[in-house]
């Protein structure tokens, strides 16, 4: 018998979030991250096979609106083009959630197995942008290589926009990056 | 009372990777390794912490290289020209090896966990290179991606040479990679 129980996972993901920035990751069990919330051990585990992937249930999302974008650049765009367009959609998942990314950071930052699976994660973002981004180049590597650079953008900005206190600054931080960047290339003869 | 065992490192480094191809990573032990190159157990402990660090004692010797040549660059060179010294001293380490890095290649894309080990020892080196950039590039962040870059290009060259049988195409295949990816940018406005 359950009831109804209006946004389990919103409520679970602040609690979880919360307890593991005041007492510490490992500290933390599914027990207290339920009771914190107001639910159960069970209705935790109905949305989150473990802890720890209530850090990283948003990253299937960012993947999807990454790759979509680029996929959807007009078919006249450029590598580069739709690569910005990706980025720049991918910013855009993080509107309005500035303080929550700020201390999913502080937690991430405080646990070595964490920060390894948020490379594990942006190891799989960079694999389904290069996907999306195959048919634009002129080789594979190039794609997966580009995907890779695109990814890369995306995680230094969103550290610097997470050290950083303007809620605004994540896409114009990833997009000034990615031309920095590139221009490392203009002293070629 | 132990004898000389004239290039202990070498053989336990060759009878673990002939035993991790012919029978499994997951199955051997550091016993089967050992007892392939002829040395005991303790021989292998004295050299190694455990069986995964023999596919991956290399790494330390490829940071210093590639962030050393960085360093080493002229004063006056810019930070691509620096990453390219870099890039090319890097692949220079891998002059001669190119059996073993493919049978290497082959034992690590069956496991998940070495896949893992490898993205992190990749961080690592992107980490030193980035250090190294540091002082050439306007900001700490570009370093980063600059070297993230840089670390990656070589990543996805090794890969494609350990792909293929050209023995000397590392080299020119990292400095074609990474001019490739420079001409991404070309659709600059």
């Amino acid at each position: 018998m359950s009831r109804w129980k209006p946004d389990a996972v919103g409520r679970l993901m602040g609690a979880a979030l919360a307890l593991f920035d005041e007492q510490g990751y490992d500290e933390t069990t599914v027990a207290d991250i339920a009771g914190r919330a107001g639910l159960t051990r069970r209705t935790f585990f109905r949305y989150f096979p473990d802890k720890r992937e209530v850090l990283f249930s948003g990253a299937e999302h960012l993947e999807q609106v990454f790759a979509e974008a680029v996929k959807q650049a007009p078919e006249a765009a450029s590598p580069m083009q739709a690569l910005r367009a990706g980025l720049a959609a991918a910013c855009e998942v993080f509107a309005g959630v500035h303080p929550y990314a700020r201390v999913r950071a502080r937690v991430i930052a405080a646990n070595p197995e964490l920060q390894e699976r948020e490379l594990i994660k942006l190891e799989r973002l960079a694999s389904k942008v290069a996907e999306a981004l195959a048919n634009r180049t002129a080789s594979t590597s190039l794609a997966v290589l580009a995907a890779d650079m695109g990814a890369r953008v995306f995680h230094r900005a969103f550290a610097e926009w997470v050290a950083n206190d303007d809620p605004d600054a994540l896409g114009p931080t990833a997009a000034r990056m990615l031309d920095d960047l590139g221009a490392l290339w203009d002293d070629r003869p």
